[in-house]
């Protein structure tokens, strides 16, 4: 075959691919949403069925002789010569593996899942104590069949896999510098005067939440000819393609902010995919995002956007005329204090902008440890605790609120946690600069939010996953990613907010 | 391959061909529902590319194998043996065709329903003209390459494609009682005194309307934990599994009963897979339901159920609960009336129970006339008109009220209109031999829904699509179709309701 054909090929198989991906990616948002309970057994085979069909197009054989005879070929375009750099680095990963070996792995996460579900519901870490020694055996055991195995430790294999061209060296100096900076930060405010969140959780029916739903839609200009909003168990973003990316929200009666943000922050993941180049929506980069990236434009819009006056300037005097008795007397600043209000809590997915990345570093120690070995499963539930009692002063009262909280080990996801942090910071490095470029406050304050979205767009979005973490950091911030706007804004934002 | 291996190769072809078809299902139920407009573009060729697959494993060359060979076979079950005809059956109907001619065929379809569409926004027959000789000429074309083609005429083979064992001869006894029976009916009921509807136009908020639905849900024991309602542009139900049976609706503000007789009308259908053998939920016969038995089971829930006094006798109340000035003065005894009003109308899916057959009647006579040669595509637009003036004493005023109104003839759906009739017909005589059988009205008066879904799973739905029409009516109700309960049911009750 010559290039043209190597390459006609190659979009054939990625085409096929993507048609898996697409009925996967609906059955998901189905199943999520509105799909019955009961249908679940027919419908769990014939998911795994077609994941299969998916996985077997985009790493086996016929896609991996395409992609090695591209990789050889002249006159491959530097577009396509990415892409199948790209998908060949994540078929390495894998393709050694033994086919019985990567089935008992896949065995094994269901298994683990189970086994934690179970141990959560009894709150006892003893019963999912097994079975995390058995992930982690499991996840070393794959490593082995790397070509480059041996090159670095373990555990840095798992961060690059999650988020390329991360390893502990990298994460060390940026969560020492989330110790160093914040902890000081939350302990002062563990004695300033507290603010007042009561107002938050009042009664705030459902029926009116939808209409500030669309309020947030309409300002922020989420396209919904090109996106959908339903409601699910726990929040989440599916993203079809360029003119398909959803988003699910869950409405508490009682606790009117969770959908508020909940929808920001997705609609954060949904705009990134929304504002890819149209030439990229079919290939390789679409889904190679890396989830610190992404995690950074919905942190972005949720924390950096969504919880500043700024934002609530033109946007607060509906939520009164929605909620007149609920937000009787809460005044614009009131709100504002209230929706970035900060303190110590057991559960990592409910917490605070500041306390967050501590929930990230305690994982992140763990997971280190548990890989060099000076971490054990055995009681490491009070290893757990020991941890959340140092850096956030509190001892959670039963596993549940403790170690089991998060469903990641169990499913096989270790090395992840680390780049919801990332995400974080990678975004207050975007906003520093993006504040350089344009007037972000004015933007909000005057229905602009376009001009962000603009921005967002030529620095990062249009890209989609085409450029390296570390490549992207300095397209847009013409500097390598840098912790310390993360610590600065942070710390300058909570010092004025408690009067530090 | 041994008999057992054949088996379990058919079995997997089939379990491999569902999981294609859940795939189809869901992207169908969610393109039709929530998924944004402007994400078809990306969605639709994929579609294509799945229902490839999927075509190709239900009639591909190792399906035709596999089944042939288990036709041969020795000690097949009776069950398998039964599926492996059905089958067989409708893959000898397309497998001989040129795949040339067959994309051209399905190109045709698409071109010819845009045209279609242009053609009704036009209020214009004369664009829908060539498309639609084009169409009859290709379907006919089609037929040719058949085994059997030219062992009867044309249109039986597309009559008995959609409802097998049905051609004209039947078609014609069916229809001439029909007219013969009805006509009078309608005739007098123009001349009697009207009844007043003017109540269900009010204005009814969608709100409310839902808590209608979750009342009639209730009523008839729709489980929602294997099932779903969403909304959708025109109300239809999805059938994935025993476990897995879904209906959307309409809510139209003024126009409180037309989501009523949705919701009657799709949980018809869905209750009908709902209640099939659990055995047979993985069999060709799920699928292999006739679109008149179907539809028999959605209107004897919609009509001989759903507008009867004995269903609203424990209802109504909670009608009035609601909706307390809409229904102000408004008697059980002027809802059922209103509900049952009839007469002459343009638009077949709004038509009444009594006068719907009559569309039918029109459409079947046109649809044969030009295959037999002696209705023309010239001026159809003309027939059609003459032949409402004659049956139903009215003429539409444009082609769009007129011949355009249906999508079915220019996508190929030619034959199939019949069905809906018999459907109708094929309810009343599951509904007398039910009347023998269990006190139905008792039984919708006293909350006891659960009876009639007895009788009818025991009656029916278990068997699926396992026996033909003909032998579905003998074992349900001891006779063979008799069109003659139909005609009675509606004289009787039209003759009472109207006071002839």
């Amino acid at each position: 075959m010559n290039t043209q054909e190597l390459i006609k090929k190659y979009r054939d198989l990625q085409f096929k691919a993507s048609c898996y991906q697409l009925a996967l990616t609906t059955i998901d948002y189905d199943s999520k949403t509105i799909a019955p309970k009961k249908g679940s057994n027919y419908r769990n085979p014939r998911i795994a069925f077609l994941s299969g069909e998916h996985f077997s197009l985009i790493t086996g054989q016929e896609m991996i002789d395409v992609l090695e005879a591209l990789q050889q070929a002249e006159g491959v375009d530097e577009l396509t010569r990415k892409e199948v750099e790209y998908q060949l680095r994540d078929i390495n990963k894998i393709r050694y593996i033994p086919v019985d070996e990567y089935v008992k792995h896949q065995q094994l996460e269901l298994d683990s899942s189970l086994a934690w579900e179970k141990a959560k519901n009894a709150k006892d870490y003893s019963i999912f104590e097994p079975w995390l020694k058995k992930m982690i055996e499991s996840k070393k055991k794959l490593l082995t069949y790397r070509k480059d195995y041996g090159t670095k430790p373990d555990y840095d294999f798992l961060l690059d896999d999650y988020e390329p061209g991360m390893n502990m060296d990298k994460y060390d100096k940026f969560f020492n510098a989330v110790k160093e900076g914040l902890i000081p930060v939350i302990q002062k405010i563990q004695q300033a005067k507290q603010i007042n969140t009561d107002f938050m959780y009042k009664n705030y029916p459902i029926e009116d939440q939808k209409k500030v739903t669309q309020m947030l839609i309409d300002y922020i200009g989420y396209d919904l000819e090109a996106g959908a909003v339903a409601e699910s168990e726990h929040p989440f973003s599916n993203l079809y393609s360029k003119y398909d990316n959803r988003v699910t929200t869950h409405y508490h009666e009682d606790n009117f902010t969770s959908n508020i943000f909940s929808i920001i922050h997705e609609v954060g993941h949904a705009t990134y995919t929304a504002q890819v180049k149209e030439e990229l929506e079919d290939t390789y980069f679409f889904t190679s995002i890396t989830s610190g990236m992404h995690e950074s434009q919905s942190r972005l819009m949720e924390n950096y956007l969504g919880r500043s006056e700024a934002f609530w300037k033109p946007n607060f005097s509906k939520l009164i005329e929605l909620f007149p008795e609920q937000l009787k007397d809460v005044t614009l600043e009131d709100f504002v204090k209230a929706i970035n209000a900060a303190g110590p809590s057991f559960i990592r997915i409910n917490a605070d902008e500041l306390t967050y990345p501590l929930h990230i570093v305690i994982r992140y120690e763990i997971e280190k440890g548990l890989f060099d070995g000076s971490i054990s499963v055995d009681n490491l539930d009070k290893v757990w605790n020991q941890k959340y009692q140092e850096y956030l002063n509190i001892t959670p009262s039963d596993d549940a609120e403790g170690i089991l909280q998060d469903i990641h080990w169990s499913s096989g996801s270790i090395g992840y946690f680390p780049t919801y942090a990332l995400g974080s910071a990678y975004a207050a490095q975007f906003m520093h600069q993006m504040r350089k470029d344009i007037d972000v406050d004015e933007a909000l304050a005057t229905n602009r939010f376009d001009l962000i979205k603009d921005w967002l767009r030529t620095h990062i979005h249009e890209n989609v996953g085409m450029y390296l973490p570390e490549q992207q950091m300095i397209l847009a911030t013409n500097e390598p990613f840098n912790p310390q706007y993360y610590i600065d804004y942070l710390t300058e934002k909570y010092t004025k907010l408690y009067q530090l």
